[in-house]
């Protein structure tokens, strides 16, 4: 049977399944539902709810639902409640012969009692390796690196490397690299099993393997590993420690989940949200991850208005000005945004560093020159025809160019001001940098109007 | 030797490769050059500038250039130039033995004539193939799979299967997944060369594959496919056309290209500019990526003035209205983006569907009513303890509450129409639904002041 992802279509019966398990009919049950993709299988686990999974537990060993509990899409927090439904010893031997690596994540989510239950339930080399990797800071190369890999000696036979291949490919996350150490367990080299099928037997690894590999330090910022993916096109990076002694690898298939994860981060934080949440959120938690920011500009907007009071005097004689706030407010927050983005982005993708920031805030100050010109030229020609007034046209002119120059030098500066702190740039959120801007814009627009209030009134 | 990427080191010594250049030392320079990795061949390549890269014509052959052009982070519009450097000849023959789907996307950028000048002097079975590629759509499965993998008949063996491999490893893309065809060359299974490295030789690979395979059709959107990617954490996924024939693969380097782009466009598009520029783009076209959304949004923002004229009278009157237009449509604006982020992601990520889509408005309502009121009760909190005014708190509270509201609906709503018309929501940029959410909130506040002028006076 060929199934087709494109008609969105769901990939199995989910009645049938739910009516396999209610009547009990363990052999159908899971002759259908073992024959589906890991995701399949995990999708139906999420929606049936806690009462079916429990029927599941008694159907499926633990080492069949490790594989399910490996592609669930369920946020971390959720991953304590999901355990709970089982038997603590279930759960347990689950752990121990899923994935290290998403084990850990599992096993990190877990308040530390918890977490404990399980671990004494394990055997002690399991353990030991739980404990090294739990050890690892959170998005770092340690972190989401996993210790199932295959190494060979540099001066074994392509003939004994694929019998260790052989062996071992029931369990590596990857048999696609081999990674190749000397008798220290020092990295020197990598080889494909591309290179090894096309080899004759009797060739030695350290004749064919490649000496030249690219591999993360144990401490990497996962956004930086995630670069070496996409700038090598690799399917495995091998991870190494102080020593140069190789200790995990990363795969591609959890490096695209960190490239997702950090696009949407930037994203959530232009829009100002701690995190994107999806439709099943209920409203109150949507509107926790939302008012932080709210509120926080709400107090900045206060601030606005009390330097704004400052000029009362002029908005009292010349009511008119009060027409282009908006429009002089929000043209320079959209600029600074603009800039925001090129230099929260340039800064992620390592297209920004210490060498070329001075040509960046150059070239800015540029586009916001050229820019402001021409939205200058632009609303002083629309006033005129429109409102047949020429000294308010070039004083909104005026006014929007020295904003949009203005906002477009701090919403690149400001990021690179932060992230040379050792800040995440992306917390420079485009509502904050927009809120500043319609400050500084409201004080240069007000500040020209009051000193030629003569000529307004 | 070993690389180390995390120090961001430079991979190669550029000036000891530019002077082997310059004194012509082909042995030397091709020694060193051809032991990078592609991507550090091409970085050094993108750098040297045309005359040099004139030099490399002849040092190397069009077979290693080729690995190189793969390999190039230019932009799309840029390869026309790069490609007029070389000869037409040394070109034609580059491009075809290039991975085919990276020739296509080169191909693609040139102009008609351009382009056929260099499919005149290929052979015909490769400008066939070529023209296949051409004809689909930008941005489908089609456009982006390589017709270079590996297919088997499904009543071969395991040995024949592993000759076969061996023979095409060096030109298929991937080689760790074999796709199993009937004798029409329909697409009946998949078997990973993990399977077929573990099982004895004269086994049957109808026994063995796996028939449950999951494709996309050709005509699929790229974002799709990079869905199937992301839920099955695939290395390769098969691509077939209407009649279940297999046409193509597409890889996961190639996706993970695609999933960076595509998060990278809805980004820019919430910042409101064409595309994310480098550091290196000059401060015009910088300029002409940025003027067009703020032009556009000068004229909404003049209709947002001249509707503000509808309330000179009242502005007149009371000038101490005008302090808080800046927080009113600030906060109102923030809370569209913040709906808006959240409503473009999930339709992206495929979260939100027809089936949620009322779901998803009624919880953004909830969400709204929920910050709205708590927005509020801060506004008036402050205006009374700092202003001493309760009726001004009132006020601005009541047009903080209802435009929240309004905003929020609209963030969510506004996408949710535009993808049901078919069209990308992402388009609906943040600047967009900021300025219209400007325009409604002002006349919100401004109406509530006109109805309570007696009270205000």
């Amino acid at each position: 049977m060929i199934e087709n992802r494109n008609d969105n279509e769901v990939q199995y019966d989910e009645e049938l399944l739910r009516q396999l398990l209610l009547d009990g009919n363990i052999e159908e049950f899971r002759e259908h539902y073992l024959a589906l993709h890991p995701y399949d299988q995990a999708q139906f686990y999420e929606k049936v709810g806690p009462d079916i999974r429990k029927i599941i537990f008694l159907f499926l060993s633990p080492q069949e639902l490790a594989l399910i509990f490996e592609a669930l899409e369920i946020d971390n927090s959720e991953y304590e409640e999901y355990l709970k439904e089982m038997e603590t010893s279930y759960a347990a031997e689950m752990l121990s012969v899923m994935d290290t690596d998403d084990a850990v994540d599992v096993l990190n989510e877990l308040d530390e009692e918890h977490r404990d239950s399980f671990l004494e339930m394990m055997d002690s080399e399991t353990v030991e390796e739980f404990h090294e990797l739990l050890a690892y800071e959170e998005y770092t190369a340690g972190a989401i690196m996993t210790t199932e890999y295959v190494s060979i000696l540099q001066n074994s036979t392509v003939r004994s490397a694929m019998n260790v291949l052989r062996n071992e490919a029931p369990n590596a996350e990857t048999i696609y690299y081999v990674f190749v150490v000397d008798d220290q367990h020092r990295l020197t080299g990598v080889i494909s099993l591309r290179d090894l099928i096309v080899s004759s037997e009797d060739t030695l690894i350290k004749d064919i393997m490649s000496d030249r590999v690219v591999y993360a330090n144990v401490t990497a910022d996962q956004e930086d590993v995630a670069q070496i993916f996409k700038d090598y096109d690799f399917l495995a990076v091998p991870v190494v420690d102080e020593n140069n002694e190789l200790v995990g690898i990363i795969t591609v298939d959890d490096i695209i989940d960190v490239i997702d994860e950090e696009a949407s981060d930037d994203y959530s934080k232009l829009a100002g949200i701690s995190d994107v949440d999806d439709v099943n959120v209920n409203p109150f938690k949507a509107a926790s991850k939302r008012l932080p920011w709210l509120i926080i500009l709400l107090f900045l907007g206060m601030i606005t208005a009390t330097l704004m009071g400052q000029f009362e005097a002029t908005l009292d004689k010349v009511a008119i000005l009060a027409l282009f706030i908006p429009l002089i407010s929000g043209t320079s927050g959209n600029s600074g945004t603009q800039a925001l983005a090129v230099a929260v982005r340039g800064i992620a993708t390592g297209e920004i560093d210490g060498k070329n920031k001075l040509k960046l805030l150059f070239r800015e100050i540029s586009t916001g020159l050229i820019t402001g010109i021409i939205c200058a030229l632009v609303v002083i020609g629309i006033i005129f025809f429109w409102k047949h007034s020429l000294i308010i046209g070039l004083l909104v002119g005026a006014a929007i160019c020295c904003s949009i120059v203005v906002a477009t030098i701090a919403g690149s500066f400001i990021p690179l001001l932060i992230h040379k702190m050792g800040i995440d740039p992306a917390v420079a959120s485009g509502p904050f940098i927009t809120t500043l801007n319609d400050i500084t814009s409201i004080l240069i627009y007000l500040g020209l109007a009051s000193m030629l209030i003569g000529q307004l009134g």
